[in-house]
Protein backbone atom coordinates (compact mmCIF):
# COMPACT_ATOMS: atom_id res chain seq x y z
CA UNK A 1 0.00 0.00 0.00
CA UNK A 2 1.56 3.45 -1.36
CA UNK A 3 1.34 6.98 -0.28
CA UNK A 4 2.14 8.57 -3.21
CA UNK A 5 4.64 11.39 -2.99
CA UNK A 6 3.62 14.88 -2.93
CA UNK A 7 5.25 15.65 -6.25
CA UNK A 8 3.54 12.79 -8.07
CA UNK A 9 0.31 13.79 -6.73
CA UNK A 10 1.12 17.48 -7.80
CA UNK A 11 1.46 16.46 -11.24
CA UNK A 12 -1.70 14.25 -11.47
CA UNK A 13 -3.81 17.41 -9.96
CA UNK A 14 -2.01 19.40 -12.19
CA UNK A 15 -3.79 17.39 -15.07
CA UNK A 16 -7.15 18.27 -13.78
CA UNK A 17 -6.48 21.54 -15.75
CA UNK A 18 -6.91 21.73 -19.66
CA UNK A 19 -3.88 23.93 -20.02
CA UNK A 20 -1.34 20.64 -18.06
CA UNK A 21 -3.47 18.16 -20.15
CA UNK A 22 -2.13 19.86 -23.33
CA UNK A 23 1.52 20.29 -22.22
CA UNK A 24 1.74 17.03 -20.65
CA UNK A 25 0.04 15.32 -23.56
CA UNK A 26 -1.65 13.17 -21.02
CA UNK A 27 -5.47 12.86 -19.42
CA UNK A 28 -6.55 10.99 -16.72
CA UNK A 29 -9.18 7.88 -17.01
CA UNK A 30 -11.13 7.22 -13.91
CA UNK A 31 -13.46 4.00 -12.64
CA UNK A 32 -13.26 0.59 -12.09
CA UNK A 33 -15.51 -0.42 -15.64
CA UNK A 34 -13.49 2.37 -17.81
CA UNK A 35 -9.74 1.70 -16.48
CA UNK A 36 -10.44 -2.06 -17.25
CA UNK A 37 -11.41 -1.56 -20.48
CA UNK A 38 -8.14 0.64 -21.16
CA UNK A 39 -6.01 -1.90 -19.47
CA UNK A 40 -7.32 -4.36 -22.22
CA UNK A 41 -6.42 -2.00 -25.36
CA UNK A 42 -3.34 -0.77 -27.38
CA UNK A 43 -3.47 2.16 -25.18
CA UNK A 44 -0.36 3.79 -24.16
CA UNK A 45 -0.38 4.32 -20.22
CA UNK A 46 1.71 6.69 -17.79
CA UNK A 47 1.15 5.01 -14.32
CA UNK A 48 -2.24 3.13 -13.12
CA UNK A 49 -3.74 3.30 -9.19
CA UNK A 50 -6.03 1.38 -7.36
CA UNK A 51 -7.19 1.91 -4.43
CA UNK A 52 -8.05 -1.94 -3.87
CA UNK A 53 -6.60 -5.28 -4.01
CA UNK A 54 -7.51 -5.29 -8.01
CA UNK A 55 -9.88 -8.35 -9.20
CA UNK A 56 -9.16 -8.67 -12.42
CA UNK A 57 -5.64 -9.85 -13.95
CA UNK A 58 -5.29 -7.00 -16.49
CA UNK A 59 -4.76 -4.99 -13.64
CA UNK A 60 -1.08 -5.94 -12.63
CA UNK A 61 1.14 -3.16 -13.72
CA UNK A 62 -0.88 -1.01 -11.22
CA UNK A 63 0.12 0.76 -8.28
CA UNK A 64 -1.78 -0.29 -5.08
CA UNK A 65 -2.18 3.26 -3.04
CA UNK A 66 -4.22 4.57 0.14
CA UNK A 67 -7.95 6.11 -0.31
CA UNK A 68 -6.08 9.35 1.13
CA UNK A 69 -3.96 9.50 -1.70
CA UNK A 70 -6.90 8.69 -4.66
CA UNK A 71 -9.41 10.89 -3.07
CA UNK A 72 -6.37 13.41 -4.02
CA UNK A 73 -5.48 12.74 -7.58
CA UNK A 74 -9.25 12.16 -8.21
CA UNK A 75 -10.85 14.72 -10.26
CA UNK A 76 -14.31 13.23 -9.20
CA UNK A 77 -16.85 14.38 -6.13
CA UNK A 78 -16.28 11.00 -4.54
CA UNK A 79 -12.68 9.10 -5.96
CA UNK A 80 -13.17 5.63 -7.81
CA UNK A 81 -10.60 2.97 -6.67
CA UNK A 82 -9.14 2.89 -9.84
CA UNK A 83 -7.44 5.46 -12.09
CA UNK A 84 -5.17 5.73 -14.69
CA UNK A 85 -3.26 8.17 -16.47
CA UNK A 86 -3.21 8.04 -20.08
CA UNK A 87 -1.28 8.91 -23.52
CA UNK A 88 -3.88 11.09 -25.40
CA UNK A 89 -4.18 9.20 -28.29
CA UNK A 90 -2.77 9.53 -31.63
CA UNK A 91 -5.62 8.59 -34.24
CA UNK A 92 -5.57 9.81 -37.63
CA UNK A 93 -7.56 9.64 -40.87
CA UNK A 94 -6.34 10.40 -44.33
CA UNK A 95 -9.08 10.71 -46.22
CA UNK A 96 -12.33 10.73 -44.16
CA UNK A 97 -15.36 10.23 -46.03
CA UNK A 98 -17.74 11.51 -43.34
CA UNK A 99 -16.67 13.82 -40.62
CA UNK A 100 -19.03 15.11 -37.99
CA UNK A 101 -18.43 19.50 -37.54
CA UNK A 102 -19.36 20.55 -33.46
CA UNK A 103 -19.55 24.36 -33.15
CA UNK A 104 -19.16 25.04 -29.73
CA UNK A 105 -21.32 22.67 -27.53
CA UNK A 106 -20.50 23.23 -24.18
CA UNK A 107 -21.40 20.73 -21.52
CA UNK A 108 -19.35 17.45 -20.95
CA UNK A 109 -21.91 14.94 -20.93
CA UNK A 110 -23.23 16.11 -24.88
CA UNK A 111 -19.88 16.33 -26.19
CA UNK A 112 -19.12 12.64 -24.42
CA UNK A 113 -22.57 11.11 -26.01
CA UNK A 114 -21.65 12.94 -29.32
CA UNK A 115 -18.61 11.51 -29.46
CA UNK A 116 -20.13 7.61 -28.28
CA UNK A 117 -23.02 8.22 -31.09
CA UNK A 118 -20.24 9.02 -33.73
CA UNK A 119 -18.56 6.17 -32.96
CA UNK A 120 -21.61 3.85 -33.15
CA UNK A 121 -22.52 5.26 -36.96
CA UNK A 122 -18.74 4.90 -37.98
CA UNK A 123 -17.92 8.34 -38.48
CA UNK A 124 -14.85 8.44 -39.45
CA UNK A 125 -13.45 12.24 -37.49
CA UNK A 126 -14.63 14.86 -35.85
CA UNK A 127 -13.61 18.04 -35.85
CA UNK A 128 -14.70 20.54 -33.20
CA UNK A 129 -14.73 24.71 -33.24
CA UNK A 130 -12.09 26.13 -30.72
CA UNK A 131 -15.27 26.50 -28.40
CA UNK A 132 -16.26 23.64 -27.99
CA UNK A 133 -15.60 21.75 -24.62
CA UNK A 134 -12.13 20.27 -24.28
CA UNK A 135 -12.97 16.58 -25.00
CA UNK A 136 -10.20 15.24 -22.50
CA UNK A 137 -12.80 16.85 -19.42
CA UNK A 138 -13.12 13.50 -17.01
CA UNK A 139 -16.84 14.29 -17.83
CA UNK A 140 -16.44 14.29 -21.37
CA UNK A 141 -14.52 10.63 -20.90
CA UNK A 142 -16.79 9.56 -18.58
CA UNK A 143 -19.93 9.85 -21.19
CA UNK A 144 -17.54 8.62 -24.46
CA UNK A 145 -17.74 5.09 -22.90
CA UNK A 146 -14.17 4.74 -24.31
CA UNK A 147 -15.09 5.92 -27.90
CA UNK A 148 -12.41 8.65 -27.33
CA UNK A 149 -9.79 5.66 -28.11
CA UNK A 150 -11.34 5.16 -31.46
CA UNK A 151 -12.20 8.09 -33.32
CA UNK A 152 -9.89 11.08 -34.24
CA UNK A 153 -10.72 14.70 -32.82
CA UNK A 154 -9.35 17.89 -34.00
CA UNK A 155 -9.81 21.22 -32.93
CA UNK A 156 -9.70 23.89 -35.88
CA UNK A 157 -10.97 27.20 -37.12
CA UNK A 158 -14.05 26.51 -38.42
CA UNK A 159 -14.84 29.13 -40.81
CA UNK A 160 -11.44 28.45 -42.35
CA UNK A 161 -12.20 24.31 -42.98
CA UNK A 162 -15.52 24.80 -44.16
CA UNK A 163 -14.62 27.08 -46.47
CA UNK A 164 -11.79 24.75 -47.68
CA UNK A 165 -14.12 21.72 -47.39
CA UNK A 166 -14.50 19.98 -50.52
CA UNK A 167 -17.41 17.85 -49.66
CA UNK A 168 -20.96 18.62 -49.72
CA UNK A 169 -21.73 20.72 -46.24
CA UNK A 170 -24.95 19.69 -44.28
CA UNK A 171 -26.02 21.07 -41.12
CA UNK A 172 -29.10 20.91 -38.55
CA UNK A 173 -30.74 24.75 -38.60
CA UNK A 174 -34.01 25.90 -37.78
CA UNK A 175 -35.18 27.28 -41.61
CA UNK A 176 -33.58 23.49 -43.01
CA UNK A 177 -35.81 21.13 -44.99
CA UNK A 178 -37.03 18.52 -43.18
CA UNK A 179 -33.95 16.04 -42.58
CA UNK A 180 -36.17 13.05 -43.25
CA UNK A 181 -36.82 13.70 -47.28
CA UNK A 182 -33.12 14.48 -47.47
CA UNK A 183 -30.80 12.30 -49.45
CA UNK A 184 -27.51 12.54 -47.92
CA UNK A 185 -24.35 12.46 -49.89
CA UNK A 186 -22.06 9.55 -48.73
CA UNK A 187 -19.09 11.37 -48.80
CA UNK A 188 -20.40 14.79 -46.32
CA UNK A 189 -19.66 16.84 -43.60
CA UNK A 190 -22.23 17.48 -40.81
CA UNK A 191 -22.63 20.33 -39.00
CA UNK A 192 -23.89 20.19 -35.31
CA UNK A 193 -24.03 23.25 -33.14
CA UNK A 194 -24.49 24.83 -30.04
CA UNK A 195 -26.48 23.91 -26.91
CA UNK A 196 -28.62 27.35 -26.83
CA UNK A 197 -27.24 29.04 -29.78
CA UNK A 198 -27.43 25.91 -32.82
CA UNK A 199 -24.97 26.68 -35.28
CA UNK A 200 -22.93 30.30 -34.79
CA UNK A 201 -24.24 32.92 -37.66
CA UNK A 202 -20.65 33.50 -39.34
CA UNK A 203 -20.98 29.96 -39.88
CA UNK A 204 -24.34 29.31 -41.20
CA UNK A 205 -23.69 30.78 -44.87
CA UNK A 206 -21.41 27.83 -45.29
CA UNK A 207 -24.28 24.88 -44.53
CA UNK A 208 -24.84 24.27 -48.22
CA UNK A 209 -28.06 21.47 -47.15
CA UNK A 210 -29.48 22.96 -43.82
CA UNK A 211 -31.68 20.15 -42.05
CA UNK A 212 -34.15 20.86 -39.83
CA UNK A 213 -35.62 17.64 -37.79
CA UNK A 214 -39.74 17.91 -37.26
CA UNK A 215 -41.36 18.66 -34.17
CA UNK A 216 -44.33 17.21 -32.95
CA UNK A 217 -45.09 18.66 -29.51
CA UNK A 218 -44.44 21.77 -27.69
CA UNK A 219 -41.18 21.56 -26.78
CA UNK A 220 -38.48 24.31 -27.78
CA UNK A 221 -35.76 22.33 -28.84
CA UNK A 222 -33.87 18.68 -29.16
CA UNK A 223 -30.81 18.14 -26.66
CA UNK A 224 -27.83 18.51 -28.58
CA UNK A 225 -26.72 14.52 -28.41
CA UNK A 226 -30.23 13.68 -29.50
CA UNK A 227 -30.26 16.02 -32.46
CA UNK A 228 -26.94 14.75 -33.38
CA UNK A 229 -28.13 11.09 -32.96
CA UNK A 230 -31.07 11.54 -35.08
CA UNK A 231 -28.97 13.31 -38.17
CA UNK A 232 -26.13 10.41 -38.13
CA UNK A 233 -29.14 7.76 -37.78
CA UNK A 234 -30.25 9.78 -40.99
CA UNK A 235 -27.44 10.35 -42.89
CA UNK A 236 -27.05 6.24 -42.66
CA UNK A 237 -30.36 5.06 -43.04
CA UNK A 238 -30.80 7.36 -46.54
CA UNK A 239 -27.90 5.77 -47.81
CA UNK A 240 -28.32 2.43 -47.72
CA UNK A 241 -32.36 2.87 -48.95
CA UNK B 1 -35.40 40.96 2.60
CA UNK B 2 -36.35 37.68 4.34
CA UNK B 3 -34.25 34.93 6.61
CA UNK B 4 -36.46 32.16 6.14
CA UNK B 5 -38.21 30.66 9.20
CA UNK B 6 -37.02 26.97 10.67
CA UNK B 7 -40.22 25.40 9.85
CA UNK B 8 -40.22 27.11 5.93
CA UNK B 9 -36.33 25.58 5.55
CA UNK B 10 -37.61 21.88 6.94
CA UNK B 11 -40.26 21.97 4.87
CA UNK B 12 -38.64 23.15 1.41
CA UNK B 13 -35.68 20.94 2.32
CA UNK B 14 -37.88 17.67 2.80
CA UNK B 15 -38.83 18.00 -0.66
CA UNK B 16 -35.52 16.84 -1.84
CA UNK B 17 -36.59 13.07 -1.10
CA UNK B 18 -39.34 11.65 -3.33
CA UNK B 19 -40.85 10.23 -0.45
CA UNK B 20 -41.90 13.24 0.81
CA UNK B 21 -42.63 14.63 -2.63
CA UNK B 22 -45.24 12.22 -3.07
CA UNK B 23 -46.79 12.77 0.39
CA UNK B 24 -47.22 16.71 -0.41
CA UNK B 25 -47.45 16.38 -4.37
CA UNK B 26 -44.97 18.95 -4.61
CA UNK B 27 -41.78 18.85 -6.31
CA UNK B 28 -38.51 22.22 -6.35
CA UNK B 29 -37.50 24.29 -9.54
CA UNK B 30 -34.83 25.86 -9.39
CA UNK B 31 -32.81 28.13 -11.96
CA UNK B 32 -33.83 31.56 -13.05
CA UNK B 33 -34.74 30.72 -16.36
CA UNK B 34 -36.92 27.75 -15.67
CA UNK B 35 -38.37 29.37 -13.16
CA UNK B 36 -39.44 32.33 -15.07
CA UNK B 37 -40.62 29.87 -17.86
CA UNK B 38 -42.67 28.47 -15.02
CA UNK B 39 -44.31 31.83 -13.79
CA UNK B 40 -45.55 32.68 -17.34
CA UNK B 41 -47.65 29.37 -17.45
CA UNK B 42 -50.72 28.12 -15.42
CA UNK B 43 -48.25 26.00 -13.25
CA UNK B 44 -49.84 25.79 -9.27
CA UNK B 45 -47.34 27.13 -7.51
CA UNK B 46 -47.02 27.24 -3.73
CA UNK B 47 -44.21 29.44 -2.89
CA UNK B 48 -40.99 31.47 -4.96
CA UNK B 49 -38.11 32.68 -3.80
CA UNK B 50 -35.17 34.74 -5.38
CA UNK B 51 -32.55 35.96 -3.96
CA UNK B 52 -31.66 38.39 -6.36
CA UNK B 53 -34.61 41.56 -6.74
CA UNK B 54 -36.41 40.05 -9.84
CA UNK B 55 -35.54 41.24 -13.07
CA UNK B 56 -39.04 39.85 -14.95
CA UNK B 57 -42.53 41.37 -14.23
CA UNK B 58 -43.62 37.75 -14.06
CA UNK B 59 -41.35 37.54 -10.82
CA UNK B 60 -44.11 39.31 -8.86
CA UNK B 61 -45.71 37.30 -5.61
CA UNK B 62 -42.25 36.11 -4.98
CA UNK B 63 -40.22 36.51 -1.56
CA UNK B 64 -36.89 38.22 -1.38
CA UNK B 65 -35.04 35.52 0.30
CA UNK B 66 -31.22 35.94 1.68
CA UNK B 67 -28.59 34.18 0.36
CA UNK B 68 -27.68 32.11 3.10
CA UNK B 69 -31.80 30.68 3.08
CA UNK B 70 -31.36 29.87 -0.56
CA UNK B 71 -28.52 28.30 0.05
CA UNK B 72 -30.39 26.05 2.81
CA UNK B 73 -33.53 25.29 0.15
CA UNK B 74 -31.13 24.82 -2.69
CA UNK B 75 -30.83 21.09 -4.33
CA UNK B 76 -28.09 22.30 -5.90
CA UNK B 77 -24.51 22.23 -4.83
CA UNK B 78 -24.18 26.39 -5.66
CA UNK B 79 -27.88 27.59 -5.49
CA UNK B 80 -29.45 29.38 -8.07
CA UNK B 81 -31.11 32.96 -7.13
CA UNK B 82 -34.60 31.19 -8.01
CA UNK B 83 -36.48 28.99 -6.49
CA UNK B 84 -40.01 28.02 -6.76
CA UNK B 85 -42.16 24.96 -5.02
CA UNK B 86 -44.52 24.02 -7.58
CA UNK B 87 -48.07 21.37 -7.33
CA UNK B 88 -47.13 18.30 -9.33
CA UNK B 89 -48.56 18.48 -12.75
CA UNK B 90 -52.00 16.43 -12.79
CA UNK B 91 -51.96 15.94 -16.85
CA UNK B 92 -54.42 13.19 -18.41
CA UNK B 93 -54.75 11.85 -21.54
CA UNK B 94 -57.67 9.76 -22.29
CA UNK B 95 -56.99 7.83 -25.52
CA UNK B 96 -53.22 7.75 -26.00
CA UNK B 97 -52.60 6.60 -29.52
CA UNK B 98 -48.76 6.58 -28.93
CA UNK B 99 -47.29 5.71 -25.50
CA UNK B 100 -43.29 6.08 -24.79
CA UNK B 101 -42.92 3.03 -22.08
CA UNK B 102 -39.85 3.66 -20.01
CA UNK B 103 -38.12 -0.10 -18.34
CA UNK B 104 -35.93 0.91 -16.00
CA UNK B 105 -33.84 4.03 -16.72
CA UNK B 106 -32.14 5.57 -13.82
CA UNK B 107 -29.82 8.38 -14.87
CA UNK B 108 -31.65 11.69 -14.21
CA UNK B 109 -29.98 13.18 -17.20
CA UNK B 110 -31.36 11.07 -19.40
CA UNK B 111 -34.83 10.34 -18.23
CA UNK B 112 -35.29 14.13 -18.56
CA UNK B 113 -33.57 14.21 -21.86
CA UNK B 114 -36.04 11.41 -22.53
CA UNK B 115 -39.07 13.25 -21.50
CA UNK B 116 -37.81 16.69 -23.41
CA UNK B 117 -38.04 14.58 -26.51
CA UNK B 118 -41.16 12.78 -25.98
CA UNK B 119 -42.71 16.31 -25.99
CA UNK B 120 -41.23 17.22 -29.40
CA UNK B 121 -42.12 14.22 -30.79
CA UNK B 122 -45.81 14.87 -29.56
CA UNK B 123 -45.95 11.10 -27.75
CA UNK B 124 -49.05 11.20 -25.73
CA UNK B 125 -47.99 10.18 -22.75
CA UNK B 126 -45.12 8.25 -20.89
CA UNK B 127 -45.68 4.90 -18.88
CA UNK B 128 -42.40 4.15 -16.35
CA UNK B 129 -41.36 1.12 -14.99
CA UNK B 130 -41.92 1.20 -10.74
CA UNK B 131 -38.15 0.72 -11.27
CA UNK B 132 -37.42 4.37 -13.34
CA UNK B 133 -36.26 7.23 -11.07
CA UNK B 134 -38.49 9.61 -10.12
CA UNK B 135 -38.80 12.35 -12.37
CA UNK B 136 -39.38 14.71 -10.02
CA UNK B 137 -35.90 14.51 -8.96
CA UNK B 138 -34.00 17.86 -9.65
CA UNK B 139 -32.03 16.46 -11.82
CA UNK B 140 -34.64 14.91 -14.02
CA UNK B 141 -36.82 18.49 -14.29
CA UNK B 142 -33.77 20.39 -15.41
CA UNK B 143 -33.29 17.98 -18.24
CA UNK B 144 -36.92 18.34 -19.02
CA UNK B 145 -36.08 22.08 -19.98
CA UNK B 146 -40.10 22.46 -18.94
CA UNK B 147 -41.42 19.65 -21.11
CA UNK B 148 -42.58 18.08 -17.53
CA UNK B 149 -44.91 20.09 -17.45
CA UNK B 150 -46.48 19.11 -21.13
CA UNK B 151 -46.57 15.59 -21.02
CA UNK B 152 -48.58 12.83 -18.37
CA UNK B 153 -46.19 10.21 -16.72
CA UNK B 154 -47.54 7.48 -14.66
CA UNK B 155 -45.53 4.27 -12.92
CA UNK B 156 -47.40 1.03 -13.07
CA UNK B 157 -46.08 -2.33 -12.89
CA UNK B 158 -45.08 -2.70 -16.49
CA UNK B 159 -45.44 -6.58 -16.80
CA UNK B 160 -49.07 -6.31 -16.20
CA UNK B 161 -49.56 -2.60 -18.56
CA UNK B 162 -47.86 -4.56 -21.21
CA UNK B 163 -49.87 -7.92 -21.07
CA UNK B 164 -53.30 -5.77 -21.09
CA UNK B 165 -52.07 -3.59 -23.73
CA UNK B 166 -53.89 -3.78 -27.35
CA UNK B 167 -51.83 -1.52 -29.29
CA UNK B 168 -49.04 -3.15 -31.14
CA UNK B 169 -46.01 -3.19 -28.69
CA UNK B 170 -42.37 -1.90 -30.25
CA UNK B 171 -38.89 -2.35 -28.12
CA UNK B 172 -35.09 -1.56 -29.28
CA UNK B 173 -33.55 -5.16 -28.56
CA UNK B 174 -30.41 -6.37 -29.70
CA UNK B 175 -31.91 -8.92 -31.70
CA UNK B 176 -34.51 -6.86 -33.32
CA UNK B 177 -34.91 -6.07 -36.92
CA UNK B 178 -32.98 -3.17 -38.23
CA UNK B 179 -35.90 -0.13 -37.34
CA UNK B 180 -35.35 1.72 -40.93
CA UNK B 181 -36.81 -1.00 -42.50
CA UNK B 182 -39.32 -1.11 -39.50
CA UNK B 183 -43.31 0.81 -40.69
CA UNK B 184 -44.53 1.70 -37.76
CA UNK B 185 -48.47 1.61 -37.05
CA UNK B 186 -49.45 5.17 -35.56
CA UNK B 187 -50.99 3.49 -32.55
CA UNK B 188 -48.40 1.87 -30.91
CA UNK B 189 -46.39 1.31 -27.73
CA UNK B 190 -42.57 2.14 -27.69
CA UNK B 191 -40.59 0.69 -25.17
CA UNK B 192 -36.91 1.31 -24.06
CA UNK B 193 -35.12 -0.05 -21.41
CA UNK B 194 -31.81 0.23 -18.99
CA UNK B 195 -28.75 2.64 -19.56
CA UNK B 196 -26.63 -1.40 -19.32
CA UNK B 197 -29.24 -3.75 -19.27
CA UNK B 198 -31.74 -2.48 -21.63
CA UNK B 199 -35.43 -4.42 -21.39
CA UNK B 200 -35.83 -6.61 -18.60
CA UNK B 201 -35.85 -10.24 -19.37
CA UNK B 202 -39.58 -10.79 -18.11
CA UNK B 203 -40.72 -8.22 -20.52
CA UNK B 204 -38.89 -9.13 -23.71
CA UNK B 205 -41.71 -11.16 -25.03
CA UNK B 206 -44.13 -8.59 -24.63
CA UNK B 207 -42.09 -6.72 -27.57
CA UNK B 208 -43.97 -8.10 -30.63
CA UNK B 209 -42.09 -6.32 -32.67
CA UNK B 210 -38.35 -6.08 -31.78
CA UNK B 211 -36.42 -3.43 -33.20
CA UNK B 212 -32.84 -2.89 -33.25
CA UNK B 213 -30.50 1.12 -34.19
CA UNK B 214 -28.08 -0.74 -36.88
CA UNK B 215 -24.41 0.40 -35.99
CA UNK B 216 -21.30 0.57 -37.91
CA UNK B 217 -18.71 0.93 -35.57
CA UNK B 218 -17.27 -0.25 -32.80
CA UNK B 219 -19.25 1.29 -30.01
CA UNK B 220 -20.96 -1.40 -28.10
CA UNK B 221 -24.02 0.76 -27.80
CA UNK B 222 -25.92 3.70 -27.93
CA UNK B 223 -26.74 6.04 -25.16
CA UNK B 224 -30.81 5.44 -24.32
CA UNK B 225 -31.97 8.74 -24.66
CA UNK B 226 -30.08 8.78 -28.10
CA UNK B 227 -31.35 5.53 -28.66
CA UNK B 228 -34.99 7.05 -27.70
CA UNK B 229 -34.64 10.11 -30.13
CA UNK B 230 -34.03 7.82 -32.80
CA UNK B 231 -36.99 5.30 -32.34
CA UNK B 232 -39.53 8.38 -31.79
CA UNK B 233 -38.08 9.97 -34.96
CA UNK B 234 -38.04 7.14 -37.04
CA UNK B 235 -41.67 6.17 -35.43
CA UNK B 236 -42.74 9.73 -37.20
CA UNK B 237 -41.01 9.47 -40.30
CA UNK B 238 -42.07 6.24 -41.07
CA UNK B 239 -45.55 7.33 -41.20
CA UNK B 240 -45.53 10.22 -42.85
CA UNK B 241 -43.66 8.50 -45.55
Amino acid sequence: METLSKNKIKWIRSLHLKKNRDSENCFIVEGEKMVAEILKEQIERVVCYVSTEPKSTNLRDTYLCDEKSMSQISQLKTASTHLVVVRKPTLTVSNPKVTLVVDGVQDPGNMGTIIRTADWFGIDNIVCSNETVDVFNPKVIQSTMGSIFRIPITYVDLKTFLSAAKRPVYGALLDGKPIDTTVFEEDAILVVGNEGKGITAELANKIEHPVLIPGFGAAESLNVSVATGILLYHYRSSLTS
